[in-house]
């Protein structure tokens, strides 16, 4: 196994149409399913409050992907980090994933609050939030990683 | 775009060889890079207590997908839902997302606690996990999926 073939299963429309670093929770998107599933798919996801996204950063070209280290934001304030030690979207493979509030399904479409991707953005699976699947233990993470969230959902001041 | 390509980033060890549902807080993993990435990537990463795991349930074959509806484990005590609905592995494009508890890093491995993936299994991405990443506000599921996941990580009685 060296390569894996995925397509996707749903397109996100919103009002987001480049890159932005912050300020998500405001967006509402729609995720709409792909022509070639059934509606059905979706049977009983309206019983979660919130859905895990994994999606594809379809707008960073390959030449963009960093596979060693650099600075998140490349903010001098910041350590030089592994690539896998960021959440960046100039990453191998370029796959996001991010948890959003179900707002409603209509049909083929999802409405969520608070997903972190573009309008346009191919969507490559869909999993119900389940509190056990949430860290087990305490969570631990370093003070640049804090900071840099600071305004990501809501832009504080 | 209608097909991405993905390629493993790292590779699963462990002693779970065969699919088995329950126990995985028990199993600890090695995830070893693959060798067409340097070892910085992982940089910086110890600094986090737990890992975002991104891999493809590579045992399942094409015709077992199911993208429609089942019952989770296919119990007829639980309802049948969209397979969007639960975390089962027969999902279009065989995607699983975890969190594991990171104990240490050794050059190009990982070793974690409590990831639920065989052994062999291709990692397609590594994530910190952060806490402002986790779901914002309350985290609503039906009773089934609470009564499924009884013995995921440790079997009780």
């Amino acid at each position: 196994m060296n390569a894996i073939s995925a397509s996707a299963v749903a397109w996100v429309r919103n009002e987001r149409l480049t890159p932005e670093d912050d300020d998500w929770e405001a967006v509402v998107s729609e995720i709409v399913l792909d022509p070639s599933l059934p509606a059905e798919c979706l049977d009983g996801l309206e019983a979660f409050s919130h859905v895990e996204v994994i999606y594809h950063f379809h707008l960073v070209g390959e030449e963009q992907i960093i596979s060693g280290t650099r600075r998140p934001r490349e903010n001098s304030a910041w350590p030089q980090v592994g690539i896998f030690a960021q959440r960046a979207r100039l990453r191998p493979n370029r796959l996001g994933v991010s948890v959003a509030r179900l707002l409603r399904r209509e049909g083929r479409s999802l409405f969520v609050r608070g997903l972190d991707a573009l309008d346009g953005t191919p969507v490559l699976d869909l999993k119900p939030v389940m509190a056990e699947f949430l860290p087990r233990g305490e969570v631990r993470q370093p003070d640049w990683s804090h900071a840099l969230m600071e305004n990501y959902w809501e832009r504080n001041g």
